[in-house]
């Protein structure tokens, strides 16, 4: 789908919100509506727009990239420049974005647009277009899980009893950039032994021991879509209890993934998930949600967990990631990213989920 | 400054706000408070205060971390967790971060604290604060900027003919890595020949022309300190024109440099710089600001940009980073991180910023 008829969908998303403009402030949506990838800027969707606001720094960059909007450069900052424009027309309702825009960025913008306009918080509203992904966008986030997985393999050569966290990440981190990525999505997770039972373990100055698991959980950006995996590799020979959590996670893993399809809601599918590790006397260890949207950001919606309404449709594309964390002793976490179709759903990450164990010795 | 001493100097600034207590909701400035640094907290000072309020999730990680406060680890998410505790006081004022909480949370608070408290948005109270960096920071922050600098003659001997600006860009952020930088600090810019004329051109995958400059800007994070330095290289012989472009620049940077000192404000800074582009013709291509102020975050107080009032004072860290960019031909920009002393300011960036040239041949 193109910006204009990204803008186009928009618009009647507008109509029915009954107000004259929507204030589009978040980069992301930003991006997604007309292309802009630099970080100042404010686009204005409804009457006499689509505008784009930006800055004398993105003069170039900006008529480069924006399709579908006309483009403003101001000597003022985007926000100031829009509320000008504004205070030309005839006045009415301005949505904004209130789970982005700040309490401060509010009140500047109430006190210079004209008393004409009444300001109107919006939640979600591009947010909502954006769960559904076009053929163009699942075709970028099959590309950015291919690039991801496709470095699981070589980086497992480099974890081995001794071999710090960190230096598991750096080599990752390079083979992506070397491979293409613009950066990675997020915070590489590398946490192994008793710190696979930190869910966030952000791979840190530790040494992999010489038993035990290595939670990886890692993801790419490229031409701005984000990738998402984890796998969960063993040191050494797993013990029983071990080889028991791995078991049960994949299992709650694959019933997760069989859930999905449309018309279930996404707390459905957490409960599936959650349901085979309650079965498997785990469910006090899975203190998280089954998974989340991806797209041009690593959190979208929307969220599978418990209670969430949302009704899955063809075209989301969603992470389905549970896991079992036993403190001070060790976790396990298995992440898929699946694509919505209309029958069921296509597991995009290829790469295997048998338990992979690592050698010991060197 | 240790923690406690960090939140009793925020806590008389509090009370010339007159209000009760103060909610902190940014991540950094929770950080630089009561060290959390995890991606869940509040943290309420004033009162019956301090108390941080985080999830589960961060249980083992608050406890270790957190100094200063009392650590109260909530079923509910940190805001409506803060709510709760707030509804069992008296009642009053209740500062929010406006230039933080986004109009949907402040929304959520109201309707979650009892009528008897009024919320009260704030603005920069703790950043102000921030500005001023104690002798602690001042040092994680030299040892951020020396590990950034030590990264950039590793790599000039990236840059050549036909090499990918990414290529230049994963070897020095996988050099970063290794030398125990926790990441960088924003998106790497690595802008090679015409290029090089936008402000903000994060590597692509364009091969490095055979002719004209390629402006490096980057930053690493060490101990959650940034670092910020930018050099500007030539590939071949400079032209006559560039040659122009590169000494106006550094003479505006040193011009920079040359006025900060406590007293004076950031306009002035600016102004300093900007007065040299504009006697050497190159005004109107120096289209941002001089600096900013760096520290737990990149971009922190004050802007060093025409018409800011903030007067300098000992212990601020700031950049040093005029620029010129002339549309498809090229640009130039240098930057330094200097620290404010009693009397003037140390550069603490110890790179040469003679004009390096890079051989046309592999």
């Amino acid at each position: 789908m193109s910006s204009p008829q990204r803008i186009a969908s928009l618009s009647s998303a507008i109509a029915k919100l009954r107000v004259d403009y929507l204030l589009i402030t978040h980069l992301p949506n930003i991006r997604y509506l007309c292309g802009f990838r630099g970080s100042a800027g404010a686009l204005l969707v409804g009457g006499a727009g689509p505008v784009f606001f930006t800055d004398g720094r993105y003069l170039e960059q900006a008529h480069e990239e924006v399709l579908g909007a006309r483009v403003l450069i101001g000597k003022k900052p985007p926000l100031p420049a829009a509320a000008e424009w504004l205070a030309r027309k005839r006045g009415g309702k301005l949505g904004i974005e209130g789970d982005h825009l700040t309490v401060s960025s509010e009140a500047r913008l109430r006190a210079l647009v004209p008393k004409s306009w009444r300001l109107q918080p919006t939640s979600g509203v591009v947010e909502r277009q954006r769960m559904i992904k076009d053929a163009g966008e699942a075709e970028l986030l099959r590309q950015a899980v291919n690039l991801g997985s496709s470095l699981f393999r070589p980086m497992l050569k480099t974890i081995r009893p001794g071999a710090l966290e960190t230096a598991v990440a750096a080599r990752l981190e390079y083979a992506a950039r070397q491979a293409g990525a613009g950066g990675m999505a997020f915070d590489t997770i590398v946490a192994a032994g008793p710190r696979s039972a930190l869910p966030h373990g952000r791979a840190s100055v530790t040494p992999i021991p010489r038993h035990g698991f290595v939670v990886l959980d890692f993801g790419v950006i490229l031409a701005g879509y984000c990738s998402d995996m984890t796998r969960t590799v063993a040191v050494g020979r797993p013990s029983a209890n071990e080889r028991a959590w791995y078991d049960g996670v994949l299992e709650a893993q694959l019933a997760g993934i069989a859930a999905v399809r449309p018309g279930v809601t996404a707390g459905e599918v957490d409960g599936a998930s959650r349901k085979v590790l309650k079965r498997n006397k785990l469910g006090k260890y899975f203190t998280h949600s089954t998974g989340h949207g991806v797209g041009l950001e690593i959190h979208e919606s929307p969220r599978l967990a418990s209670g969430e309404t949302t009704v899955l449709e063809p075209g989301m594309v969603l992470t389905i990631e549970p896991g079992v964390y036993i403190p001070g002793e060790g976790g396990v976490r298995i992440e898929d990213m699946v694509l919505v179709t209309k029958t069921g759903c296509e597991v995009l990450t290829p790469t295997t989920k048998e338990l992979i164990t690592i050698a010991q010795s060197e």
